[in-house]
This record gives C-alpha cells, structure tokens and sequence, in this order.
C-alpha cells in the first residue's frame, strides 16, 4: 500500500512542524530572552505557513485518493480507513476555506487582539466593538466556507468538537441550568455562611508550591523523562513530541489554588496527551478526539480527584507540614471546605465547579444571538451584564469585569466556549463508569495513592484511541449512551448539598 | 530592485528555519525530557530538510538571477552585490547536497548524539562505534557531493572555513607544532615545579559558581533581554534570533575553571553573534565569518582577558568572598599560576592555552586516517591513545576520557577542529592590533573593568560584518596581513616563559 505509506509519511512531516510550532510557543513563554520576541514571531508565521502549505498542497489530495483507492477492499471500519477519512475531512475542511480568508483572519486578529487589550485596559468596549464586528463577519464567512446544515455555529463547534451540533449544545445546557441555577440560589440563601478561602489567601512561598506540586503531578502518573512542568505567566499544556509533554504553572503567593490545583489540571491534560497509542503517534489520528474530551481529563483530575475528600485525607499533612506557617492550625475539614467554596462571581477563570458552567452558557448563548443577527453588537455588554444577573445574581460592574475579560472572541474563537462545559458533564460519566469498573473502589485507590489503576483506565478507554474515535463514539463505547448532563447534575448536587447543608 | 527584495524574504525565511532548527537544539541539549529524542530527530529532519528545499529550489535561482540582472549597474563592491554573491555561492553548494543525505544526516546526527551521550556516561564506545561509522558514510558522501581538489577533508573544512585548505592547516600545525612541543618540554624539565591546580580541585559550589559567573559574564556585555545562560553537559552557544542568543556552561563541584572559564569563552561567542549589524541580520550575509574567527572571540576573552593578570586584579577578591572556604588562604599570584598552569592532560576542553593545539592536531589527523580510510572505526579508540602519549605524553585510562570526550562526531562536525586552533592563533593577531589602537592600554581598560571599549573594537572591527568579509579579508582588512602563528608563538613563550622561568 505505498500511496497509504506516503501519505502517512507526509503527515507525519506535518505533525513535526505542528511539534516545532509548539516548542516555539513553549520557549516563548517560559524562557525566551524578551528580546527574541520579533525574530520568534517570524519562525513561527515561517513553520506555521509551511506546514498550511503541505496540508493543503495538490500533492496531499493525490495521495489520498491513492491511498482510498488502495483500501477500497477493507472493512471501512479498519483502521486505515477510519485514518484515511480523518485525513480526507482535515484536507477538505483546510482547502475549503480561501486563503485570502484565512490571512485576513490572521491579520484581523491580531489587530483585534491588541484592541482588546487596550479596550480591556481602559474599560471601554467601545473601542473594541468594530473589531468584535469585524471578527463576526470573518467567522460568519467562515462557516459559509466550511458549510453546515441548520446552524451557523453547527460549523464554528465542529472545529473543537467534531460532529456535535448546536442543538445538543443547546438541550445539555437546558439540562444543566434549571438545577445549577436552583443550587446557586439555595446555597446563596440557606448555605453554610461559615465556608470561607481566607486561609488560600495567607502567604505560600512558591518555590515551596512549586516542590510541593511537582511531587503531586509525579504521583499522579506525569513522569520528568517524558515531560516538564515550568513556570509561565499563563498556564497550558503543549505536546514537543510522542514522549515530550509539557506543562506550565503559574505561582501566586497569595493565592494557592492557582499553582495547585493549575498542575493537576494541566496535568490531566498531559496525561491524555501522553496516553495516545504510540502506533497513532505522529499520524493524523494521534491527536485528542476533541477539546470537551480534553477538557473531560483535565476537570477529571483537578475536581473529581483534586478536590476530593480522600484526595486531601492523603495529601493535608505533607501540604500541612509545607507551609506550617499558614495551615498548622487549619483542620482537614476546614481546609476542604475552602477548597470547594462556591462563589458566585464575574470572572471564568475563577469560577467554582458548580458557577463555572454559567459563564460559558451566557457565552454559547451570545456567540448564537450575535451571528444569528438576535443579537447587535452595540447590545452586546448590556445583554451579557443581564444574563449574569440573571445566571448568577451578580452584576458586573464594568466592562472590564464583563465582556471585556476573555481573550478568546478578540483571537477569533467562536465555537469554543461549550467545550468547558461538554468536559465538566463528560468527567462524571466517565468516572461513574470507572468507578463501577473498578468495583467502586476508587476513592480507596486515591486514598491509598493508587493513582496507576485510574491512569490504566482512562489509557485503556479514552486515552489510547487518538480521534479515532470522535467524541460521541467514544462516549457511547464507553457509557453506553451520548453526553448526559445528569450524572453531572446528581455529582453537584450530591457534593455541594452535602458541604452547604442544602 | 523587486526581485532582490524577495530574495532577500526568500532568505529571511530560510534563516528563520535555521533558528527554528537552533533552538530544537537547544532545547534537546538542556530541557529536554529524553524520551523526546525520537520525536525530535524528526522534527529536526522536517525543519532542515524545508530549509534545504528552500535553499535549493528552482525559485531561489531565478530570483538570484532576477536579482544580478538588477543590480548589474551597481559598483561590484556594494552591500547589494557582496549579498547576491553570498547567496548565490550558498546555492551552488547546497544544490550539491541531494536533500534525502541531509535530512538522513539531520536524523541520524539526532539520535547519534544521545548515543554518544549514553555511550559516554557509561564509558562504552561499543555501543557509540556504530553510529560513528554511519556518520563517517554520510560524511564521505557529503564531501563527494561538495566536491574538492586535492583532499576529502577540504570540502569537510570549507563549511566552516570558507576557502581554507587542508594544506594550510598541515602548515599551520607544521608552524605550531616544534615550537609548541619545545616549549612544553622545557617547561616539563626546568620549569618551576610548584605550580599547581590544587586549589582549583577543591569545593565550589555549583549554585554560587552559577552566581559569579553569571555577574562576570553580565560585566563583560552579555545581557539577559537579548540572551540565556543555562547548565548542559556540553557548553555551546547558538543563536535563535538576532536578539537571542544563548550558551550553556557545564558546573563541576571540583573544578572551578570548567565553568568559569567555559562562561567566559561562550560569552565570546555570543558578544560576536550579537554585535554582527542588525542590517545583516535575517540575511544571508548575517552570520560570523567562519567558525576560525568565531574562535578568536571566544579564545580572546576566555584566554587573553579571562586569563590575565589585570582581569584578576580586578575579580580575584570577589571570587575569594564568593569561596572563603577554598580560596580565603589562596593569594592573586597563587591563583594567577594556577588558572595557568601548564599540564599535558586528557581532556581538550580543560587543557591549557599551550597544550591545547595538540588535542586539535590528533583529531585533525584521526579525521584524515578515518576519511581516507587509513584507520578503522573499532582501531579509532587505540590510536587516539597513541597520540595522546605521542604528543602529550599521557595515556587515557578509558574511552570516557579518550576518544568518547567530544560531542562533535556525534553532531557530524568532522572538519571542524581545526578551527580552534585557527581561532588561537588569530586572537593574538588581533589583540596586538587592537592594543596597538587603544594606545597600548589594553590591561587598564580591563583593570578598571571597561570592558565596554573592547567589545566597541572588536564590534567595530569584526563582528558587525557578519560574513560580508571571508576570514582572509577581514584578517588582511584589520591587521594587514593573513593568518600568521608568529605573534601567538611568541604570546605563548613570552607569557610561559616568564611564569615558568624558562
């Protein structure tokens, strides 16, 4: 099967210009000189247009006809078929939209994204409402390009979260609010006053975080010989290559959650990353199956284990006798409680597990309104200030505190806001899953340390396959059913009525 | 002149892949997890063999032609014309190279460089051997390629010593050699016997090493916006931006100079990457003149600065308050002698100013032998011990600290030893140049710590051209004559003879 080989082969050159970009980004910020910045940007233009260039070349489209041509006898469900599709949709999705859209996008973007800056800066969206509708047109052409059948932002979504629609969107987030909203309020109203994060606000000097948590991260399965955790301003996950995953963690001194909870985050996304099958490696379909199921290890690790009771019944006294100082005389319970405080509050990045999913609807529900024509522009601040009243009680008082806070629309990001919330809801299916596979018995194994027993089970389930699998097929091999905000749901309200007496 | 404009982005982009090519290096030599080593061979592959396509297509010799054809008017001995040659030179020769041998070099050099390093560390030359013979192959079919008159290793040594020929490094050691060997012998049989390194052996602490060298290598220019310093096994320093230059230092706890002088000397390296004109940078005509004068930046400052009188009068008391312990009974002219102490030994990076041509003759002559085919691989290790006890009168009692010392083979850098010795022999015609201009005052400059006014002279003088000038040129352009070993002679019996009495 020689065109097959090439094809591959050809691939897997692209792959390694992806990997070259991603030590670029890494270098860049972790320890890239300040002054490197302008010759960075363009080895990164240079990797990044040649890489569009081979995807996209004549050549590409040659070898996959080849290449289907020469499987036309296999069972479409072989696995050279199943990469061949994947190959064939990746090309058609990149040669279906014009260059020219793709360097004004780019262009437009980056302009944007300094505007956004500036607006965010100044607290006035006005100077970045033009941009915002600049970016809404690119994006609605966009879609046009990459086609759909009902929804515009049926084809934004597609590109985070391959084959889902809109409406499921729409139906998981109609699950999800009515009781979230009703949680939200009877803590607010009849909850333990007493839960308080003060004692994550004392003084935690952070080379002490950072010994502390690159213990953690290794007990959890990340191990330094295929992997480096660093520090960064902003916290993220890059894969160099098969066996180099690397992580990054921000330190605040005043704030421990941030560096701790950070690592094991990042952490389970390093450990889908480095659980996808080497025969896939370096081939089309050696990547994640999709951002929410990316998302489902990362809140998988941080939340269901990280802030879990039998989690810290093994961790509080190593963390206790690391910072004496500040936590000497906190009790495990204490400390637990202030671990899951649910705030409701103006900023994502800061939410609590159960806030958290109301930030990322009012946005799913914008983006919608905004290409949908429902929605101006102009509108847009007092729309999304009223939906934070009405989502979580709370008023943002400026624009900065609201609209304006995340990066994402100025970098063209529409469509990718769900996937946090499609990772939350698929992080308690897979563990209901797991932990009945593992005679439930998990919380024993996280209090016993038995971290490789779970790892083995996300390797064997989600991590292994690559996207040969697409997430909703991997979600039914897996449960049995499609994404079920439910099990969700039971988990949030099981925990927090639990810690909030509700 | 459009056609010259776009050859010089064409180029601009080939450069940016070289620093992509640079920093995948870098990072594989100091942060690197090592199960990254595969995926990075690959990478480093991709990344050479697009620039190499680049270099070599068909585009790039229209636009040359394009460009000549604008430019016919123009005086031969403008910038715009030394550039068209630069480059078309560059294109001829690496139109010789097919693009399957470089990119088989690329991998293979990849993953021969953790062999080695393996190999090394477990003092086992069996398991590197074989990658030495693939590098051989390779190498041979390379100088086949490159084309050359009389000898296999002129087309070797071109790469890095543009226009310099085999015969001429025979003379230049023929020059070297006698009175070299002379001057170790008297030095060996009257020379005062109670110079000693002791005291360089005894505990320095690796952190406060790093901290001395750090502020040393900051008084001499080498800043932290536009560069890094990081721990590697091997210290090197590359280039991956026109702000961003880094070199790496190899601390041992019982040995000072290892990393203090080995900081010094990168540092050379990297003022000159620094100060080459910013006009040139990104352009075919933006990097050092040969690897020959890039040693004598790195030897001036590690030997000629780095190891005088003057420099210690001035450091000396700090470096005492920085190792009370080691150095507080250890008086200027104790530790003067012995940071000059000649001793023939087995380790070319840590030999002496005087012993150190010896180290480059024996690899310039196994590489001959191994070329030629007048010595084999598995017979490798065994005549470097005979030259090592010919030469030096020492005798490895293994490979680790024989023929396995290098990284260079590993990286295919046959051809390349010379340099250093090159690079010897010009720093001393270029500090009497320079001494001779600055009025003779030269060791004041350096007592006060102005070390300002030299990098403006040998910024002045060399570094800003870039390539513009070949070695030969710059060296007649400065100190009117060519590559002469006389003044270094005389430095090395002048400077030796005092502190031996001999």
């Amino acid at each position: 099967m020689s065109k097959y080989t090439e094809l591959q082969a050809r691939m897997a050159d692209i792959t390694a210009l992806h990997q070259t970009s991603a030590l670029l980004g890494w270098d860049q910020q972790t320890y890239m000189p300040t002054m490197g910045a302008q010759s960075r940007a363009m080895q990164m233009e240079v990797v990044s247009k040649l890489a569009h260039q081979m995807q996209t070349d004549p050549m590409t489209e040659r070898l996959i006809f080849g290449a289907e041509s020469e499987t036309s006898d296999l069972d479409p469900e072989s696995d050279e078929c199943a990469y061949i599709r994947i190959v064939r949709k990746d090309f058609e999705k990149s040669a279906k939209v014009p260059v020219e859209l793709v360097a004004d996008m780019a262009k437009t973007t980056a302009l944007a994204h300094e505007a956004w800056a500036k607006a965010r800066a100044e607290d006035n969206y006005q100077t970045f409402a033009p941009w915002l509708s600049r970016i809404l047109d690119l994006t609605k052409r966009l879609a046009e390009h990459l086609g759909y059948e009902e929804r515009i932002y049926d084809a934004l979504l597609d590109q985070y979260e391959p084959d889902m629609l809109t409406s499921e969107v729409e139906s998981m987030f109609s699950a999800l609010k009515p009781r979230s909203v009703e949680l939200i309020r009877k803590i607010r109203e009849f909850g333990d006053p007493s839960i308080s994060d003060e004692i994550l606000r004392r003084h935690f000097d952070p080379e002490k975080q950072k010994q502390f948590g690159e213990q953690i991260v290794q007990d959890l399965g990340f191990r330094s010989n295929c992997g480096r955790q660093d520090p960064a301003v902003h916290p993220f996950c890059t894969t160099i290559g098969t066996n180099d995953v690397r992580i990054t963690t921000r330190y605040e001194e005043n704030w421990l959650p941030a560096a701790l909870f950070g690592s094991i985050h990042e952490t389970g996304h390093a450990l889908y990353e480095l659980g996808i099958s080497h025969t896939l490696s370096g081939n089309a379909l050696g990547t994640a199956s999709s951002l929410g199921v990316h998302e489902s290890q990362s809140r998988f690790w941080e939340n269901l284990i990280g802030r879990s009771e039998p989690f810290w019944q093994r961790y509080y006294p190593k963390l206790q006798q690391t910072f004496p100082d500040s936590l000497g005389s906190v009790d495990l319970s204490e400390f637990f409680r202030s671990i899951n405080k649910v705030t409701p509050s103006l900023i994502r990045v800061e939410a609590d597990e159960l806030t958290y999913n109301m930030h990322t609807l009012l946005r799913f529900e914008l983006e919608n309104d905004l290409l949908e024509g429902d929605l101006t522009v102009e509108d847009a601040p007092d729309a999304w200030n009223a939906k934070m009243e009405e989502y979580l009680g709370v008023m943002p008082p400026s624009d900065r505190l609201g609209i304006l806070q995340d990066v994402h629309w100025s970098s063209g990001g529409i469509g990718y806001f769900p996937t946090y919330s499609i990772g939350n809801i698929l992080s308690v299916q897979l563990w209901n899953k797991m932990d009945s596979d593992l005679g439930h018995n998990t919380n024993d194994l996280i209090l016993k340390g038995d971290f490789v027993s779970i790892v083995e089970w996300l390797r064997t389930n989600i991590h292994q396959w690559g996207r040969r699998y697409s997430p909703t097929e991997l979600t039914k091999r897996i449960t049995g059913e499609g994404l079920n905000a439910l099990p969700y749901l039971n988990y949030l309200e099981q925990k927090f009525g639990k810690l909030y007496g509700v």
